[in-house]
């Protein structure tokens, strides 16, 4: 019988449900990294699989490991030169609904505010509705949605904007004709074209040395006055320092952030996300990294990885490779 | 020259406008409700048209009118038999897209909750996102939405539910096939079958005798343990006691209610909008008769106004025709 080691708790938590969802013979076992690592090793040594997102050089030798599939979509802290001989690494996504969801949202949030209207109505204030003339609201309808980065995420976000009747634009690593949704899409270098056309910016590009720092204080300077930026990617795309001065300065509008320059560690639990104060800006949407984390997302994850797991005890091609032969491969895994 | 009289504030702050807007020949003459009557009279008396939704016998007798556009979808303010003999009565639609930009903000405030995610992380807390593993949020992807009332609200919705993957059914007063975006549409008979399949209920049908109180306690009940209800189309159509007492009680699990058992007048401007404190339930989300009120509503009305009196002054067919003969008319407005 095979074996697969699911290794920490975030991992080990979904055994039971793993076990329930393969359909080929395996043996699903779990280890934490609180425990000792001489049991780790053991189970590491008969395990024909893993699932964790991260390898390196301090895990043992000589393992016969032929698959590492990550639990998630990042797999920047496996290091392709620590995999054993012929390992192959897969990763999943699956959240690419959950974040278009949070992504209308965010703009529904920032066009209606139902949140606010519905803060102030509870203390007794009609304003903004039909009762009390004055305070209006806006809408989506006719505006023009620019994404940055159009893989699955941005794919996801089109459907709905078009929907909504948004004019859809798009900038993307490799050219290509506009796909279904999208009414023009330019590479990259298109970008400083699109952002004064926006009037919602997203960035759904993946983090790399060319997007790094990309949407910076020029570009955001390209963007309208009243436009409304979000992020759903990875924060260090756009310039932290530039992004918190657009924002107090009113170089662009609002902003909804759901990934950032600092995260939680055991010695900082409740460490502020930014060293700019971006809690004190009331034109800021701001979110925990909580775009994708849904109850369905956690449910589609594992039944893929359990899908991918019987295609490799039945020999079939795996999907979403994304580590072969010690290399990264491009093209296997779609962008965003 | 033809004659068009704006009467009340609202309307007599779009005079410009709608000289802006008219392509024929007009005198745009406003009038206040504060104004001695024999000015509203006298210009009245000369009114061609007449953009208001009220008319009573307490207006002049032997008007020459012809015309009367509301600027307004509601017209139950119009006394049929009050209007001078051969008069039409014209209203406007033009909010759907606003409320249903409105129902998906509410349904998505529901299952992501932006705005709780905000507020609590701007003080420090990373739960709700992957950084601090705990509270996950749902998705409207896979969920079912049942439509009361499939006019053009209804169709706006159904079309915006359908890009996110929900599953849409409807009911209507008039047997016709299911349209585009709906599953599954029955007639008005079919409610009680269609309350137990449904996690959002939506509530998008005029009030009549016949919906008047139609969802009511026995109908809550049907409803899932789960399950979301919005109204948007008019607070009296859902018994106000069954409704609190079953948000109260954990019939359903949450509603957004944007119509309202009670309106503010001079006497009390801040009125709460109902006998019962929903303002102390936090699974409410109450807003003050706001979902159609933007920007963008109100320019649209005016440019279906103007076209409107255009028609008019060439002869042509007037559109959205709701009062002819002295009888509302019946098939030639739609539902919703």
């Amino acid at each position: 019988m095979r074996h697969v080691l699911l290794l920490n708790a975030y991992s080990a938590n979904h055994a039971e449900r793993l076990r329930g969802l393969l359909t080929t013979e395996w043996e699903v076992a779990t280890a934490l990294e609180t425990e000792p690592t001489s049991r780790r090793d053991e189970e590491l040594a008969r395990a024909d699989a893993l699932v964790h997102s991260r390898f390196s050089d301090a895990m043992p030798q000589g393992l016969k490991l032929a698959l590492i599939q990550t639990p998630t979509a990042g797999f920047d802290r496996i290091d392709p030169a620590a995999l054993p001989k012929g390992c192959l690494v897969c990763n999943v996504h699956e959240h690419e609904v959950a974040i278009a969801e949070y992504v209308l949202a965010a703009m529904l949030q920032w066009v209606i505010g139902i949140a606010d209207l519905d803060r102030r109505f509870r203390g007794g204030d009609w304003r903004g509705g039909v009762a009390r003339l004055g305070h209006m609201h806006g809408e989506l309808g006719g505006r023009t949605l620019g994404i940055i980065g159009h893989g699955r995420i941005g794919s996801e976000v089109a459907r709905r904007a078009k929907a909504f009747g948004m004019r859809v634009l798009g900038v993307t690593r490799r050219p290509r004709a506009a796909p279904e949704n999208v009414d023009r899409l330019a590479t990259l270098d298109g970008l400083d074209a699109l952002l004064p056309q926006c009037d919602v910016v997203l960035v759904a590009c993946p983090l790399t040395p060319a997007t790094r720092g990309m949407v910076d204080a020029r570009r955001l300077a390209l963007m309208k006055r009243g436009a409304f930026l979000i992020n759903v990617a990875r924060a260090a795309i756009i310039d932290e320092e530039a992004l918190f001065v657009a924002l107090k300065d009113g170089v662009i509008a609002g902003a909804a952030l759901d990934v950032w320059y600092a995260y939680p560690s055991p010695e900082e639990p409740e460490v502020r996300p930014s060293r700019f104060p971006f809690h004190t800006l009331d034109t800021v949407i701001m979110t925990p990294h909580a775009s994708a984390w849904t109850h369905e997302l956690i449910e589609r994850r594992w039944r893929f990885i359990a899908a991918n797991l019987d295609r490799f005890a039945r020999g079939e091609a795996l999907l979403n490779v994304v580590i072969r032969d010690g290399r990264i491969v491009e093209g296997e895994s779609a962008e965003g």
